[in-house]
């Protein structure tokens, strides 16, 4: 059985990750990596680990175990100083290797682009075996404009996104701070977000994509504004189509971050603004699911052959 | 001193507005009317108020009382279906009569629209004895664009706005129930919201705008999406130069939900999305504040010559 | 494959109840009972739910078509009104057939106690075809002192529990509007509660139980206050030692609502206060779970011979 | 008009303090300290502070401008290790100098106590010139036990207290982190807590104090459990018939968080237990209002000979 590496398994999408490996019929762990939980055993992370799960080592040992699979959840810096193991399949959760154009690259993140492919299954299917994973807004933003992209006027196209607070991980800072967070809204890095030329190079144009921190633990909603003749709702069913991960609802159904949250599901929902002219089309899901974790065992799967949507979280019906 | 009456003084607008008028230095109540508590002492609303105020009436009484300022926090159909006392100041909190063409009065609320006048105090001053209180996305959308109304491409403008839930009042509803509103955020009325006619009527046009319920108690955050060449920032600090309300945020400073909870205060940011040379004008007000029960007797001190902000709730650092 | 009628279907327990039966890999729905929705599709409940489900119908319907497993997901009055079907096991999740003294049961139900066993399967396997699943608190609280019973000072025992909103149900009320519940807590039904007698009936003497409302959408904590001179965590750790299901945390790790929400499992904790030699243990759990439908599930399996967790969740480790 | 340095003005308790001071009519501010904010002016803590206010410096400095009343709103060390200036009143609002035992002053909190009274108006009234404010938490429990401390069996006694997230400061820390404060609740310190030896200092014995934590930004709950033969509800009224600030609920009514968030007022309801004979006092409070700032505004107005609810926040009935 294939084995796996988490780099940085003790942040959020290093939790998650965990958690749908441990679902997986045909993966199991190798190693747990952890600079600061390092030494300790997996039950320092989650008292419902138990011991056949291996001790926390550092993420250079991780690494170094030789596992068939890597996961990289570490912060962006972190997952661009790795060097990618000849023969494994590596996942990098984190911003470093998404954008492909050089002076984006250095300008957003500090790095030179490798070799690595941009991973959102049901839009770009990864190649190779370096897979970028998506950022979550984008995720959001891509699965409810890509099917669109040839048919909208790109100089209008707006995103509201809002997203709960798991999306800024588990580090300390203010804004994060319940004090902050409860009974607050408020929208951040307007005009100046990592995701914008994320999405930008995926569509072939700039949108304008402002995001809000909203008082939730989990879950992502993006509201889509495009103006456009094409049949909306024809061009996404026929792109999700055959899709186990992504929902376009029926009219009248509106999308919601309940349903979607603690899956890797993703839903979107079409209106017409008859008085505008406007289309909108609202996509929601978990952020740390089909927006992190989710998606990245989705890619590692299709990178191996094996089934899309094992391990993942797809079922159920909680209130 | 001037005497007030309060219908429907035990909704939350009802509620908001019997707050701000125990505080005015120069209005008494002198009736609080009120179907469901008639015959109750105002302890049955809150158990702060004591035996000074008069018990609950019906609405009806209320209204017989002849009061020189009657605030009408009623349902629509309620609200319009008052015969306004001769002489009396008369604030309606409901929309039942903002819309002024008889069509869209008549679609929106099955009404006859009478001669009333929209108060919006910063923009439109109230007129005359009728006043019709804005829709509190309305007044947030208004308060971020109608100084920009005649700098801007009308065809693209998007508001996105979201709410806390007691914008949708104490009524028991599915959409209301703890269990839906907790943990979730989610879009409603997309395209046909009651208040979209509201705005376009003060702009002069219409405008792409979907409200979104979020897990907060109170506050309301609009987030306006423009493409124009106008100096928005000093279109907005000149509309707003002399406002104790209304205040235009410094550069680099986000509006947010829980500066202006509990408060009459409206906080505006202007941002910039120079990929796409979007304008983002950002609106944050508590709906019950601003938005209904601190607007209302804006109106009404201005309609009776009184200082514009007395009773108002606009001081204080509350963490 | 022994099928399930599911009566109440489309409430809080109802749906969870559904959920377990959707994961359960050797019962299949029969019928989905729900005098609101009847005549629609099990969509009508949750989108994700598809057409090999059947219509929902009137409870009464639900009843007659002779599944092997019905589980009452109704109201007091309601449960309290179905005439078992010859046969077939039936769980009832509301608390009419809870409480064996007749005078009790009548005092607080309305009802006469039938032969029903009450099933907590931890601490009172269940006997026969008719099972009295276990109210949400006095699942937590007996979890919590049912092994301590004959070694405590029953006359000091203190029970206080918080749950969150959706241990009210899906019915409309004033206290769980958002408006009401998001950021408050209070205690309620204070020295009142039908699950005082229930605990009492198991323990075998009367606690102090009061209950408090949090702004959480699902999840229930009870701490509980003993005095005794027994050692306690043995005692716990020896009754839950063959457990899937209920898990005594090592010393120093605290109960946390978030761990079990959306979970079947239990949670316990035990501490001391040596400044009064007070035992303090504390139980979370998920009211909806194994405060409900998970616990229904569990009770099902038993009496069918089946694996007694199969459909329950158990695993997962979401941040 | 006597002037007033807040020390440590950018915390959550300092912020509220100066948020009193500023709605006091007989003291102005002298001296602003903040060792991370020096330099800035106020409008950095927040943006509706405008030119009036002097420029944030360092705490040292602020403690150096000879106020007449000087508030430390510091941690525990910082303000024990501060020299308090001759003739001036000080109102500590750390808990550095609540203990009197010596060995329990430094047990708790590595200090040695000095000549400073303890300040809890309703109960305690300040002495001289130096006041120790209480703990929130502290201040709840003996509003509802002190005026039965003579009554009550000392060795049954149980204080749950619930808190909202702001009462553990503005300090970053995992526990305050809204990934884990949101849809959470947990108990903790159990057994631990440095307001324990507070409140049996205060009541002459001990109670067992078990504090938890709750996703809401400011308010505490204390439910307090006894066995007695007192007529408490009689107790309760007497304690605080003239208090503008504490007010005893009738029958029938329960605390509310919400009722007193924002607010320096307390409220206090009284139960029964029939079943086991125990009676259940409730005390609610804003955590930053009288268990923090309100509650050291009102010890300063008391040393300076003012009305003792100046500058407080006793008024209005929010939503």
């Amino acid at each position: 059985m294939p084995t796996v590496a988490i780099l940085g398994a003790s942040g959020y999408s290093g939790q998650e990750t965990l958690d749908r490996i441990l679902r997986h019929p045909e993966l199991e762990i190798a190693a747990l990596g952890s600079d600061s939980l390092a030494g300790q055993t997996a039950a320092a992370l989650d008292v419902r680990l138990n011991g056949s799960l291996p001790h926390f080592v550092p993420n250079e040992d991780a690494l170094a175990v030789g596992a068939d699979v890597v996961f990289l959840c570490l912060g962006n810096e972190r997952a661009a100083a790795v060097e990618p193991p000849a023969g494994a399949v590596v996942v990098d959760l984190s911003g470093a290797h998404r954008l492909v154009d050089p002076e984006l690259a250095r300008a957003w993140y500090a790095v030179a682009p490798g070799a690595w492919s941009y991973g959102l299954p049901e839009l770009y299917a990864p190649e190779g075996n370096l897979i970028a994973n998506p950022g979550c807004y984008a995720t959001a933003a891509l699965l409810a404009l890509a099917p669109l992209a040839g048919a909208v006027d790109p100089a209008t196209v707006v995103v509201d996104a809002k997203s709960g607070v798991s999306g800024a991980g588990r580090e300390l800072k203010a804004s994060s701070h319940a004090g902050f967070v409860l009974e607050n809204v408020s929208p951040y890095a307007v005009g100046a977000h990592r995701h914008a030329p994320e999405i930008a190079q995926q569509l072939g144009f700039a949108v304008c994509f402002v995001p809000h921190l909203l008082p939730v633990r989990r879950g992502l909603l993006a509201t889509c504004y495009v103006h456009t003749d094409a049949d909306v709702r024809t061009l996404l069913e026929d792109a999700y189509a055959d899709s186990h991960v992504v929902r376009v609802l029926p009219e009248g159904t509106t999308p919601e971050l309940a349903r979607v949250q603690g899956t890797d599901a993703a839903e979107i929902g079409v209106f017409a603004d008859s008085a505008t002219g406007t289309t909108i089309v609202v996509c929601a899901l978990d952020n740390l699911g089909k927006g992190a974790a989710g998606q990245a065992v989705q890619n590692a799967n299709l990178a191996l052959g094996l089934d899309e949507t094992a391990g993942l979280r797809l079922t159920g019906i909680l209130v």
